[in-house]
């Protein structure tokens, strides 16, 4: 059975959402995740757009072992040097360069003629050839490009060396019968096609990236371009998840199968989430609370059984429930710290490691058991790496009651001094983050807030979420405790810090 | 240009995801709102599930005037003279009756031969004539039918007087191409079938729900079976949102349109999220909150004026940015209850409306701007019904303090009678879950706790949901408070409440 190349861009399209960006540690701990669960290609993010995320790459490439590691780069030698050496500890190293191919995008956006955008192509693709033998070209804005030009591109950009065409529908506005059919068209048509992958990148703006991608495969394309839990720009990329169980359920027409280890899906799902401040709605497919809410009756299961041209696909297949208990009350410090590295988090000092211990201990006073989930949640907490925070909480009180006013103190410390802050709010929360306000002064506007549980029970932990805005940044905040109130210290303590360690801004790509 | 029917089943279909019942007071004004949509018909529920659902229906039927009010009924006379009373009092009223027509189905589920389905369903559809002139058949596992059994059937029932065929996906495993081709195939060879109307009702479970319903459409289906937000059993239905704003997207290559007026769609995503207390994710196509994050840049918009084949897919156009600000602080009693009115809310007594103006008012003192958002989520208060509900929260305090245990002191009334509460806990809203269950000793398992805004800004209400599982059954409790703390007291006294009522119970369907 023909293989299709999964290419998971989470890392790099998928944190061009709003407040989705991700720092180095984070990367590395999602790039073991994608590894894990066996992914082909894992685009770590994009060199060029900032030295913080040229580090996050280089990071990725050295920590990954199984995967290719990728970073984009524009048609231009210094985006593609950059990707070159942010690649270099990588086994295997791809570099992925692009160039938009559409008459408006050339005539408006780039200010080149056809002639010199082909020229640019080659170009980018041959330097790129010089520091690794892996190299994508993507057609920026291919589903508005004219035929004949596209097509002159590819079997240029081939000659040049490319070894993966990637055609993206840039504005998510294609249906399945066209996009298989320009797959076709073009397969057809570019005459050393036979000599690369061909490859699907999909918006979902009307619902159908999965089903575009798909299209495309039956089409002849071995490569699809996907996010976990469909994160991406605008309402998101295809999901990965879906495409895998999409192909594996129904082996018996698409006639491919995937390297993906499915039941690593649900673990990923519930990190890119926690790492993001992304939530996954119920009613979500394949990793949604509900997807198999019907499972345990009769009726699916049963019927299934009887159809043999339909794999079945059951919630322990893409690993629902099969988070294990890892770690008790009793673990000791190495036993902990091989867990944390099993999980792709290796924290950069003892001081931190020393700080991770200490909230897991905490943790196992408050809470039965510890899953991973708790673990990625605990090491996202902004006492966990003190070293580059500014500031840190050290106590609160927060207190309401029906008819007066609810109110916060809080103690912090601002570059490790202590200062005391208090407010009156709408609530316990509301105090608290006025509180905070009255001391760090950011004036960020409040976005978002919301709380899920971490893990299922009582005794769960709260993971907050504040999405801040400033200045045109949007930034997300996490904490997380089994005292909601406190999580949500916590977070905008978090927010506050990112705001004041000034992010990189990724430049806007297209596709 | 050629007409597609929007049925929407969120009322139905959508109702059988855990924990999303609704009340009738919530039909009515999800009914009004889907009128104020322009949706042509709205299946209200299952007559026969519960006297409760009947009465839901029924009122439903009353309420709306433009839209056609349907009841789902299987093929039997009981169900179908339930479905057929409930819509009584409908301008347009029809019966959606269906019998399952694979063999795996009517051996294990009905255990009946082919021969006895095909009578009772020509018997089903002749029944529900006499009731009314619009009757809908659906064969239910349509998927996994043979091909010769379905066409005899659907010609069976349109000489008995159908007039829509419905084809559900089941089990949402299909492909676009394939059930295109399934929707060619009967219409070709289905004798009458140029008397009847196609319809098609997908499942999401492989994320191409939508995808797939529109390859029906384009093999010349003319109703589609969606709901809002895609909400439905496992990973749901085809998003009504989607299926809308792709076939007004793509009016070039689907040639057809609908009546709907798009502007009412986000108000529709928020008043099902409120009710249902099912988020919606960021990423979510069309009513997600980033679903045009991008739009005031000029990339997308300058770069689709110049692509007249598309058209321009606007966060305006899909009624984003639109709520108004309906009342202020200084409005009145009498324009308070015209604007509920208007949004379908028709508070049962007198009592019921001071208890909602009264919240208004303190909610004005509290918050700037007052949205129908805020409306809809004040009647979904548990003071505002009370003559309903067992427990009512009086006042209540909650108090944490580093290196101390939170606790939470709550008065509340148990059928009129005042109780006093507390207790300690991880946080204050652990404490006050825990102060409750020390009096209701309900002994629900907590499946679910969540936090979202209502509103943008930080005067905005939190509304929580609380998930509470007992003995097989699933309820959402929903609360809102500007201090979330409140608003989760609420949220589990509401839950205490639903679960003291003792609500139906849907029998399962398969489509």
């Amino acid at each position: 059975m023909s293989q299709l190349i999964i290419f998971d861009t989470t890392m790099r399209d998928g944190e061009q959402s709003p407040g989705a960006s991700m720092t180095k540690e984070e990367k590395v701990r999602i790039g073991k995740q994608l590894e894990r669960m066996k992914v082909d290609v894992i685009e770590a993010g994009f060199a060029a757009a900032s030295p913080g995320d040229f580090e996050a790459i280089h990071a990725v490439a050295a920590a990954v072992k199984e995967s290719t590691v990728c970073s984009l780069a524009r048609a231009q030698a210094g985006d593609i040097q950059k990707a070159g050496d942010a690649i270099k500890p990588a086994q295997r190293g791809r570099i992925h360069t692009f160039i938009a191919t559409s008459p408006i995008h050339m005539q408006h956006k780039l200010r080149m003629s056809p002639d010199q955008v082909l020229a640019a192509a080659i170009d980018a693709v041959k330097f790129a050839r010089t520091l690794t033998d892996d190299v994508e070209f993507s057609a920026e804005d291919a589903v508005r490009s004219e035929m004949d030009f596209l097509c002159r591109v590819f079997e240029a950009v081939i000659n040049a060396g490319a070894k993966t065409i990637n055609v993206p529908d840039t504005v998510g506005y294609s249906v399945p019968e066209l996009w298989g059919e320009r797959f076709r068209t073009l397969i057809e048509r570019v005459p050393n096609a036979d000599k690369v992958v061909w490859s699907t990148h999909c918006h979902n703006d009307l619902g159908m990236a999965v089903a575009n991608s798909l299209a495309a495969v039956k089409a002849g394309a071995r490569q699809v371009e996907c996010t976990i839990n469909g994160l991406g720009e605008r309402a998101g990329n295809a999901s990965l998840e879906e495409i895998v169980m999409a192909v594996r359920t129904r082996k018996d027409y698409f006639g491919v199968d995937t390297r993906i280890d499915a039941t690593q899906i649900v673990p990923a799902s519930k990190l890119i989430s926690t790492i993001t401040g992304y939530p996954v709605q119920p009613n979500k497919a394949v990793v949604g609370a509900n997807a198999f809410a019907h499972e345990s009756g009769i009726h699916q299961d049963g019927v299934l059984k009887h159809r043999e041209t339909y794999e079945i696909m059951r919630a322990q297949d893409v690993g629902w429930h099969t988070n294990k208990l890892t770690l008790g009350k009793l673990s000791g410090r190495s036993a902990f710290r091989e867990r944390l590295k099993e999980l792709g988090i290796e924290l950069e000092s003892e001081v931190a490691l020393n700080a991770a211990f200490k909230k897991f201990k905490e943790l196992a006073d408050k809470k039965h058991e510890i899953f991973d989930e708790d673990l990625h949640a605990l090491v996202s907490d902004e006492a966990v790496t003190p070293e580059v925070e500014k500031y840190h909480l050290v106590s609160m009180i927060a207190h309401l009651e029906t008819g007066e006013s609810p109110y916060a103190k809080l103690v912090i410390t601002d570059a490790g001094k202590e200062l005391a802050c208090e407010a009156q709010g709408a609530g316990p929360v509301d105090a608290t983050f006025k509180a905070l306000e009255s001391v760090a002064h950011s004036n960020a506007e409040l976005l978002l807030y919301s709380v899920n549980n971490v893990t299922e029970g009582t005794d769960s932990q709260g993971e907050v979420t504040v999405r801040l805005s400033k200045a045109g940044r949007v930034i997300n905040g996490i904490g997380s405790d089994t005292d909601i109130v406190v999580a949500s210290a916590k977070a905008y303590i978090n927010a506050l810090n990112k705001l004041a360690h000034g992010e990189r801004m990724n430049p806007q790509t297209g596709d």
